[in-house]
């Protein structure tokens, strides 16, 4: 790929310096494996949500992923306290191994810390990583602390499944397109964080709380994966920006159906006019975004418990494009802009 | 342990920050391992340069380790060249891999990045990885890429042996220490860079590519778990920190006898009066510092590269207390500070 020097981060996008990253890294990883070659087959390369190698001598296939957040990007202390912050950062990592259908296994936790953090507030985040990490049955094993100006952290999460992962390359034409869960709520606990409104109650608390304690789906991600599902992301930038990655992987394009997307009643009692561009638009649900044949989907959604639906169909068209419809059949246009990590 | 609130991390240092965060996960760990209790076991827990957890259905250990460098830290544009960076980074993981006998496998990249950061210099910095990935058969597989005001730069790493893995709580009393390599070269390499000497000439260059350069000692330490060592870390912190850290692991002291102390002639021609006290208390070297029975030492030592060399023994005594004996048998008053990532 040809481009100018010294061009800056920003101008090219998280997703153009992606793809170089993925150009770069691509030869060496044709390079031998050590004398472990007899181990381990590299199953899945850079640009799914994890990682995946197969153990040749065991009937298991290991996952790796990692996600950071970054003080005054990805969090603030404002709308995310340590606790959360904890829990949401083992979260993400966790999601990304549902989305290849696996369960969590090995945690590293990396720490950058001004020296004046206050020990309480590192107690507490470890608090909320250690609750999320006992529900999901996954182990802090190690990790590495430093001093940095800027407060970060950084999870690398191991996974494993005996199943085939699912992939964001597999999604065809003529497959409907399903979600796991509701979305938008993260997005709504958000901006009532941000804007709060006049009165609060058990909606706000419920979206405040989808916010800062997102559930992954790692037994819904098994489920889809025994089902035969076999095309899969996590929701975690929104709906309607995942689903177009998806189908960037894949080669296609697709259609979602405005009506068919479920959203809490929460969502839509506190938001009455925008609760669909959340859901639409909104991030950091960590419900699973799938692709399957019809009877596949009807299969895998009997399986699901409630809140998952079919909300559209893969298409043959420009990759990676996107058309929402409503249900008048009329197109919706677009309601939101995508997040981009240094243009954005 | 008992702490008052609002203690800062920087009043607690980062070894005070450590334990407790290896209390906080202690429980945690203890909970069940989700549906895949049958595929891994934990054998190695926070503490160590990697923890491990074994495969029940495969004869082999799983190494994971995880290592940040941060700009202004860890780092500077002047001492350190983007690629060279990128191969310092991998380094120092693929070292905490050798140290357990294990060899490098898969390796996730995580970059904190200003939006000015220039393409130019992050092709750079994956070029240095990739090249040390090439030569240690590590590979990339994925990764995270965000927005950041201060760069930084986390690996994660995976490591494989079929062996035990060496530990740091393993030494004992009448144990021999020894280095499988000259230290000291990467500190002296920086400090010819940070006050360059009126001339330079080969020793010069040779100590600055110690410190931009390093070669983790992956081939020592798999010959020595093969030849039965089982206590082991790697230098990174300098041989005498990093000596007081594997005996305080092991509730053990030690002498190092600085006579015998292997450094290059590099070190000593460019450095005449200060080249031991570089060698004693200097990081980055990355070569393995191990300890076993005197038998078991003279036959790993003569199976190892020319440099390793015996430079000590291993006392009853309080545990972590260093003392370093001149050739006369005078004790050697410390010349240098342990390095502390929140009060150093």
């Amino acid at each position: 790929m040809l481009y100018s020097i010294p061009m800056r981060i920003s101008e090219l996008g998280e997703f153009g310096l992606i793809s170089l990253v993925q150009e770069w890294t691509r030869d060496a990883n044709d390079s031998p494996w050590g004398s472990f070659s007899d181990a381990y087959r590299l199953t899945v390369d850079n640009g799914d949500d994890a990682a995946a190698a197969t153990f040749l001598s065991a009937p298991v296939t290991e996952l790796y992923t990692t996600d950071t957040m970054v003080d005054g990007i990805h969090f603030t202390a404002a709308t995310t306290p340590w606790r959360d912050l904890g829990w949401k950062a083992i979260a993400s990592n966790i999601s990304d191994v549902a989305a290849m259908g696996g369960e969590s296994a090995v945690a590293l936790i990396t720490l950058g810390l001004p020296p004046e953090t206050r020990v309480s507030d590192i107690r507490d985040l470890y608090a909320g990583m250690t609750a999320i990490c006992r529900e999901y049955g996954a182990r802090i094993v190690g990790g590495d602390m430093v001093r940095s100006p800027t407060a970060f952290i950084t999870v690398a999460l191991t996974g494993i499944t005996k199943q085939d992962p699912m992939l964001r390359t597999s999604a065809a034409p003529g497959h409907r397109i399903a979600v796991s869960g509701p979305v938008g709520g993260s997005a709504g606990g958000l901006r009532v964080m941000l804007n709060p409104p006049g009165s609060s109650g058990a909606a706000t608390e419920t979206l405040i709380e989808r916010h800062r304690r997102p559930r992954p789906h790692i037994a819904e991600g098994r489920i889809l994966a025994a089902a035969g599902v076999r095309s899969a992301m996590d929701v975690s930038d929104g709906l309607a920006d995942d689903l177009g990655k998806l189908c960037t992987a894949s080669g296609v394009a697709a259609t979602l159906w405005a009506g068919n997307i479920p959203a809490e009643p929460a969502l839509q009692e506190v938001f009455p006019t925008d609760w669909l561009d959340l859901a639409l638009y909104g991030g950091e649900d960590y419900v699973l975004l799938f692709t399957a044949p019809p009877a596949t989907m009807d299969a895998a959604i009997r399986q699901l418990p409630p809140g998952a639906a079919v909300v559209g169909e893969i298409t043959h068209g420009q990759p990676g494009t996107i058309s929402v419809l409503n249900p008048d059949g009329s197109s919706r246009p677009r309601g939101g802009a995508g997040w981009d990590h240094f243009t954005g």
